[in-house]
């Protein structure tokens, strides 16, 4: 038997004994210290030196000997094993993750280099509610009790199966009643078996670029627009090709002069973000017209139309197609919450199957609950309730935001009513940089992101966005008065 | 004022008439039924004409005048626009579902015909417990009623905050649960920082190989092996090359004649699936030489690990990692349950910011209710205790399923007993074909998937799989007297 090597544990560690003595045996053999052929102790020897259980020993070995480390040999104790390649034995230390940070890093794919470095600030943690952050609804005024009961409910008396695999196009009948609820609210043409339940809109564009588009592929893309859509373009290898927003939505000439030949529109028609146009119907139909000549896609990015304060909410343009040219996406981020992750395309019959196998590939399917829940938040009405309920409150909540610019902003920022939404856009003096005025209001502890932070090309006139829908009167006068100090210190 | 077109409403419908007014109209201009400049009816006769109240017919205007089809002139009524653009109103129908079948069939790009044709079957319909289906585990066994009580306590006691956007890593009390059990559980050298919550194993595999590797690489793929990883490997555009796999696991020879260049190796090292076999010592040193070597990356599957009925679990292959090539997946769909859908995967921290990235860009994060319950779940012990009663429970399951095989199934099905998983592989004479023997059985009512289904190129032997997790004693020998009968119909 060799001098055996000198063994630590430590007894107030967290981790279990047994564990450090195979972790200290393991690394010994690893590092050479412990040859092949090697012969142990016994672990009624070695439980006696290390004032441990013989079974704390004894549990060590075992894993070593079935992890292949040692071997035993009946009557004559335990070895290390000779069969361990020596070339392999190159570790020169244990395996801890200090080591780690010594070696070169890491390379990425050209792919993994996009993903890492596509500008979009997706990463964050769990927002406070907090003046003027676009895009986050009222959380407070969502009926949580109501949710939790028919969770509850839905947990407790569902069929065991309900907990298995489920359809990667989604449960059958949130796929019904979204097909419904489209219908009529929306204009959209469909029937539930173009419905697939994506895990929020960001996966629905995912899907519709992998799908539809390949690598070295060109898509015109609304400038100003919406962050996440270009990052699915850049992700997929897609290039976005930056398309003029005017008072009518986007300019399908200047999408026709840039890029003629591209595959796909990415479009925000009932109202664009971030700027807020409607896009109008002789556009709609200029763009589909283009779509339809020219074999491409039209993805309408149906985000926040529930809340129109004027007027109906307008038509889909999706109803308007009938070349099948168009996928049609939206969220349940906005009218329920966030952290739900639900949302949804409809695409035409040719191409949905090839949708849901993308889906499948991707994570299967979303969760059974979440579907289940918001099915039956949609069929018993519960939705149509919440929506009325929430417009009323940001019709609001918009006042008073516009209310305030008026009373504190005049001269500084010019805050128009809008008819739809969940933010209004700021517009600076035509002197201002909105980046340094918005990084300024960060300062001073108040979201207004930029509108070049959205463009591709120096925009027009610089602006903020200001969101308004989750917080209250309050907030939203003490965020314009920061706002305003913010201005007059910058001397705008 | 023109002649009106005729108008049906149908009053036993769901939809509201001022929707089926404003359908109607719509078409009729679409159609050219109604002419540019025509002039409407005022909704006072309207109303009288359709025996409808004024108010619908005023509703239905409303809509058409601000989506632009109407033109209102004060005091002088209401007009079809005439800035329709003629040669726009190519529609010669109303827009509806059944025009859209007569189109050509749309084209999918090349990645999505990829897409489009992988052969996994991952979009099934919500499975029943049948034998010997694999890969569910005993959902008549999951404590629902503490779950339930878990979640409706989280949905009304956690701040509001907690339903907006979340973090694209994961919850972070939930990525410190995960890093805590796979180094006390797993080997899995990590800090909590360098874990990723998934949506499931399958977007792990989604995302290694998207942040990874790039269109045209690659990759060893373990032959027979998982229909999941070949198909996220296809939908990324990367070659899967088959690696033998023996009774030592995957042959990194193999790979090495077939493929030196492969950019990453996808491995289960713990239990191959399908085979079951446990990768030896030397071969986990000679795949991480190789890897360390070739700058190539290691995806480990640790899919079932937890489910270890002989010896400790073995360590992972990731903790004797110290050239950071390993990418750690695991997944909550079999220690929990599927429908949950909730993975997680460990980076090495050169890597893991590209991992979140491509997270945010493909669907944001998980839901937060999922990710608060599986945290608390780890965190307070239940998620152990229920390992250890599944592990019980499935290894019950198993000596019933190998029984029952050696009474019924002698000579046509060789059913040996693994050390771990959720499955067996029966093996078949080498004469048999094991998709035609599957192909019966399905049609008896029993789930058997061939090994040859798993296979990139003939399997060394024809053989069946046999998932005994979630199904008890009395389906096990019903599903192996349905198995015997059809074999000897067979005459094997």
């Amino acid at each position: 038997m060799v001098p055996f090597i000198s063994l630590e544990l430590d007894r107030r560690s967290t981790v279990p004994l047994h564990r450090q003595l195979y972790e200290e045996l393991r690394s010994a053999v690893l590092a050479g210290r412990l040859s092949p052929g090697a012969r142990l102790p016994s672990t009624r020897s070695l439980s006696t030196d290390l004032r441990i259980s013989r079974n704390t020993a004894a549990g060590a070995f075992d894993q070593l000997l079935a992890e292949g480390y040692l071997e035993g040999k009946v009557g004559s104790g335990t070895y290390v094993a000779r069969s361990l390649p020596e070339d392999l034995l190159y570790i020169t230390d244990a395996p801890s993750g200090d080591s780690r940070h010594s070696v070169p890093p890491a390379t990425l794919s050209r792919r993994g280099a996009v993903l890492a470095s596509t500008p979009v600030s997706l990463s964050r943690d769990a927002a406070t509610a907090r003046a003027f952050r676009p895009g986050v609804p009222a959380l407070d005024a969502f009926p949580r009790e109501r949710w939790a009961r028919m969770a509850s409910r839905i947990l407790r008396h569902s069929r065991a199966e309900w907990l298995s695999y489920g359809h990667a196009a989604g449960h059958r009948p949130l796929r019904q009643a979204i097909a419904e609820y489209l219908r009529a609210a929306r204009g959209v043409t469909c029937s539930a078996g173009q419905v697939v339940v994506t895990a929020g809109s960001q996966q629905a564009l995912d899907l519709a670029v992998r799908v539809l588009l390949d690598p070295g592929d060109t898509a015109w893309m609304e400038d100003p627009g919406y962050l996440g859509a270009r990052g699915a373009l850049l992700a997929a290898g897609v290039r976005p090709v930056p398309v003029k927003v005017d008072s009518e939505g986007l300019s399908v000439a200047d999408g026709e002069t840039r890029a003629p030949r591209a595959r796909m529109a990415y479009v925000t028609p009932s109202h664009q973000y971030p700027l807020g146009v409607t896009m109008s119907l002789s556009r709609r139909m200029a763009l589909l017209d283009w779509a339809r000549r020219r074999q491409a896609w039209i993805v309408e990015d149906d985000y926040d139309s529930e809340f129109r304060y004027s007027g109906r909410p307008l038509a889909a343009l999706q109803g308007l197609d009938t070349a099948n040219r168009v996928i049609y996406t939206g969220t349940f981020s906005k009218v329920l919450f966030p952290a739900l992750r639900l949302g949804y395309l409809v695409a035409p019959e040719a191409v949905v199957d090839a949708f849901i196998s993308a889906r499948a590939l991707a994570d299967r399917h979303s969760p059974a609950l979440e579907q289940a829940l918001v099915a039956e938040f949609l069929s018993e009405g519960h939705f149509a309730r919440h929506v009325r309920r929430m417009r009323a409150l940001y019709a609001e909540r918009q006042d008073a935001l516009v209310s305030a610019a008026r009373r504190e902003l005049a001269g500084l920022l010019e805050v128009p009513p809008a008819e739809a939404g969940m933010h209004l856009v700021g517009w600076l003096p035509k002197s201002a940089t909105d980046c340094e005025v918005s990084r300024r209001a960060a300062a001073a502890g108040v979201s207004a992101p930029a509108v070049s932070l959205y463009a591709l090309r120096p925009p027009a006139r610089p602006g903020l966005l200001l969101g308004y829908a989750a917080v209250n009167g309050r907030q939203i006068r003490e965020g314009v008065r920061k706002l305003a100090s913010t201005m007059l210190d910058l001397r705008l």
